[in-house]
């Protein structure tokens, strides 16, 4: 089972997460699956959809896509039962270029999150494909990571800084991006 | 001859473009080609060997890529014989997952630079993947993009703003980057 093959790489992978709680009510949510020497790791902030079903379920999905209104419907929205199919008996997202079925076990408690060992016990390639390097899409990845801390952030001038690094992403996205990364843009802008 | 398939995108593809001189010398630069319509422009700034091959050969390959390695080594070196093959007789980049070669016609002379209309006459795909969104990749891509700004801007606010935003996304590469990430990040920190 090569989960290289199936698009995790060295580093940070960025996913959309699909977990389901135990009565399996499925949820979303973009997030960073860590590489280490072939082991893979997860921090999940509590207080999170994902981490309450983490904690039940014992597994997660990770769905590998460059869908950036899929990223961004993720991060700031709940996902209707249209999005989903089944995998292993597992919701994962449709229109992923491949899933990854991971168990779970948690080896630290922090303060604000918790870190999982995730181990694969199953994987599809749905698509491969040769695709360019989008500037436009990479920039709504970075608005995207950096909108879901305005909440949490609490001066004024840290969320001034944040928004005109934003409309700086929505800049490249306006001269770079596709469809999808504009109207995913668009989207991410209208949530802050 | 379906150009989208080999990776080319709405809005701007980051690629790396190679032309050759009228004797058969090649050059490889990463550049920008603009899809608008499935039509395909490119804008070569007066003064580099790519327009100045463009102008003499009328051809450009895009070698679509996600080495970052490359991507770097390309906007600083100029690449040894090793890194190319022929394709239709014109000088490409091995290692690329897809290549499209295009004819050029300049349909736009401006003050910085020349605007060309390039029309795809073959394509090969390589190598199809799937790959998961990696921020260390698109940070390597952004501080290139800057980078090579860097010449070319004068005053000392300007440069101190540049070092700035390029230390950002070093620390992005640092934080989700592979070893190919951190690699070329390493190579451009050293030429500036």
């Amino acid at each position: 089972m090569d989960i290289k093959e199936a698009g995790l790489c060295e580093g940070i992978s960025e996913v959309i997460v699909t977990t389901q709680s135990a009565s399996g009510v499925p949820n979303a949510a973009p997030i960073g699956i860590l590489s280490r020497e072939d082991n893979y790791f997860v921090s999940l902030y509590r207080g999170s959809q994902t981490i309450s079903n983490v904690l039940e379920a014992k597994k997660l999905a990770a769905n590998v896509t460059e869908d950036a209104v899929l990223f961004v419907n993720a991060a700031f929205e709940i996902l209707s039962s249209d999005y989903y199919s089944l995998f292993h008996g597992f919701h994962v997202l449709k229109e992923a270029n491949s899933w990854i079925l991971f168990e779970c076990e948690c080896v630290e408690e922090r303060v604000e999150s918790f870190l999982f060992q995730i181990v694969p016990i199953a994987v599809e390639i749905n698509m491969m494909r040769v695709r360019a390097i989008n500037r436009g899409l990479n920039a709504v990845i970075e608005a995207a990571v950096l909108a879901t801390r305005y909440d949490i952030i609490e001066t004024e001038s840290e969320k001034e800084e944040l928004t005109s690094m934003i409309a700086r992403y929505a800049d490249i996205v306006d001269k770079c991006g596709g469809q999808r990364e504009k109207e995913a843009m668009r989207s991410l802008t209208d949530k802050i």
